[in-house]
């Protein structure tokens, strides 16, 4: 199939860009490099040495891999170039990964939820406005989070996305509705992806735009079969206060010596899938595409559920490292139960790479390797989550970078 | 109390403005004059001869009336300078109407779904973000829409946002969750105000924002006591095929001798409020407004239930005219029941100024003074909701007017 990834570049979209390569279909990425722009926004970098777009797709061919185009373009900006792209690529899927992804990247400050809601809503919106417009019938495959749900379910199995409901009529019987789950998210980035859920589910309703929107995890690891084949294909290794995830964090503060960083009591219970299934749902999604007139299609992409305590316990067990408890900057419930519905990828085939010592060492001896890349300073997570918080005394520290115009001038690559 | 509003310079913006300063509030608009904006880009006017802004604020203080102040900026760009004027003002409440609230001009093109969007969001963001970052506790009123909810209801009367439901726990058991109610909008600027209800869900849990989301009915009538005290200060009346709205064009179809245009059989119900109770309803929720630690309060704010044929034949019995079934250019039910609970209101003392000839009268000879100023070309809705429809060899008429860039000159006013 023709499969143009938007955001490609990315954590998760340069490892399903070659693994979708690799599975035989014809690949164009387009992307803006937001993401690498961000790092010099704050200063921090991917612990592994990326390299440059460029240069990976060079390597890409070289190692024998089918050519992957490319595409700079701002999703949420740039609408008429994605319109000529969609209609002179005609794709299959598009892959959509071009939102800001960081949940305490967009409570920094103002300006950073100003720009996480304009940039994940505008692209969303232009993708699904291009298609309608255009009259390229792509399925739409989007990346959205488990944490439209939120977690606060008591004693129920989270569903994929919808959710039968009963309510009481007026004559006092029951009506029964399946609805889409009621969101309760933790953050602005968050929230962006609940406001997706409207977007796909109007599109879908008024135009018959076939969507997959994929309820995923917290993802771990960082090399995929694909990305392990040279160094220049590396995957990043975010390790940093906004970027970086739970479990990776984790393990690179184990590989550097830096006491495991646990928020609150770590009682919060959250899912968890590998970049390794992560890449493959994409590609089960895009080749089992939803039928004309099908209703938007949820998948929840996570393969497991863990505890944080209980993760930096098994992690400090692997390697001797100790555990520190911080205060939470987030504003949540310190513990929680997590039930969770994922049958739908399992039975299109998904065997999961479930939390074993093996992957966890691996992903230590890469943390390890790199490790004098790292910048100790930029571990901590600085964002304040609420107004009270921020007005207690708390000020933003002196090595916070400024944040950008808005207009600021893109990294170059 | 200090009263800032956000988009006083338009339909329901500009009535509200002088009934808040009648009833003794400082008020302080913002406005970019975006509707004024729109006009020209539609080639259609207000049938009403409105007069510019600072023609307004100058006669109503003429008049007697208190000093409103006035700020030129764009809510949904320029963040710098709404901030400023929170910091600068200190308002008790911000009634926030700056945003674009057309629901055919939203499905007119992709430029027009993505302006919608892109304004109505980022507009509603900034607003929550600069109360945040700013510290001002002001109390945010937002002008929503029943269509939010969709006109689905089956067997139940709509509540005021929040509805009770039941879920089966995985133990077989019940779990009681109270929700938002699940939207179900038909149109783009429908949605974004259900992605409205996200942001405002958001802002108050996690920073504690008050904030009071208006589900606003078909407005109709055009004057309030205030409006009416000179000609300089006439409110809009719109009549296009884009902003008008059903029993206004009615009325001012039969004024002029065209056939009234239903769409569809008809068969739509739909809630209803006149102007006059619309700008009391606004200053109900200002003079009441949530206590600290409240959650988002939803309010229904309508009086009445009408079915669109209903009106059609109601307003042919009072003026003579004849009724024109055209094709339905919405994706929509044909036919729909609908009971609304307003409660709330009714509870802080509104009186319904429902549906009765003596005001149907009035709007007519508002209609028949200005007959001569409206452009019949104008009359025809030509939106087309869906691709299909698009597609179906409906070409866009040659009179519709290019679509602007998105950086296109304001109309001066």
């Amino acid at each position: 199939m023709k499969v143009l990834v938007l955001g490609g570049d990315g954590f998760c979209g340069w490892p399903t860009s070659l693994h979708l390569s690799r599975r035989g279909h014809d690949v164009v990425i387009a992307d803006n490099f937001a993401r690498r722009a961000a790092d010099a926004e704050l200063g921090a970098e991917s612990l592994t040495p990326i390299a440059s777009l460029d240069t990976r797709l060079a390597a890409w061919h070289e190692m024998g891999g089918r050519r992957i185009g490319f595409c700079e373009l701002n999703v949420a900006e740039d609408y008429d170039e994605l319109a000529g792209l969609l209609l002179e690529l005609q794709p299959d899927a598009v892959v959509h990964f071009a939102e800001q992804r960081a949940a305490p990247y967009s409570m920094k400050s103002a300006w950073h939820k100003r720009y996480t809601v304009s940039n994940n809503l505008n692209a969303t919106n232009n993708v699904l406005a291009a298609i309608v417009d255009t009259g390229v019938d792509s399925h739409v495959v989007h990346l959205g989070t488990m944490g439209v749900y939120g977690y606060t379910a008591a004693g129920m199995t989270i569903p994929e996305g919808y959710v039968n409901v009963r309510i009481a009529a007026d004559d006092g019987s029951d009506v029964e509705q399946e609805i889409l789950y009621p969101t309760n998210p933790g953050s602005i980035y968050h929230m962006t992806k609940s406001q997706d859920q409207l977007l796909f589910a109007f599109y879908n309703k008024n135009d018959g735009v076939r969507v997959t929107d994929l309820h995923q995890g917290i993802v771990w690891g960082t090399q995929t079969v694909e990305t392990e084949l040279d160094e220049r294909l590396i995957n990043r290794f975010d390790y940093d206060g906004d970027y970086g995830t739970v479990l990776n964090r984790f393990l690179m503060q184990a590989a550097i010596g830096y006491p495991l960083t646990v928020h609150g009591t770590g009682g919060q219970t959250r899912a968890f899938i590998h970049i390794r299934d992560s890449v493959r749902c994409i590609d089960l999604a895009i080749e089992h595409p939803p039928v004309p007139g099908q209703r938007v299609r949820i998948f929840n992409q996570m393969t497991e559920t863990h505890r944080v305590i209980e993760l930096a316990r098994l992690v400090g067990r692997l390697t001797g490292a100790t555990v520190d408890l911080l205060e939470n900057p987030r504003n949540e419930a310190a513990e929680n139960e997590l039930q969770v519905d994922n049958r739908q990828f399992l039975e299109l085939g998904l065997e999961p790479t479930t939390l074993e010592e093996g992957l966890l060492r691996e992903v230590t001896e890469i943390a390890e390797r790199y490790g004098e890349r790292c910048d100790r300073s930029k571990i901590p997570c600085r964002s304040r989550w609420t107004r009270d918080r921020q007005a207690a005394g708390r000020p933003i520290p002196a090595e916070e970078p400024a944040q950008p115009a808005p207009d600021a001038e893109p990294v170059p690559r």
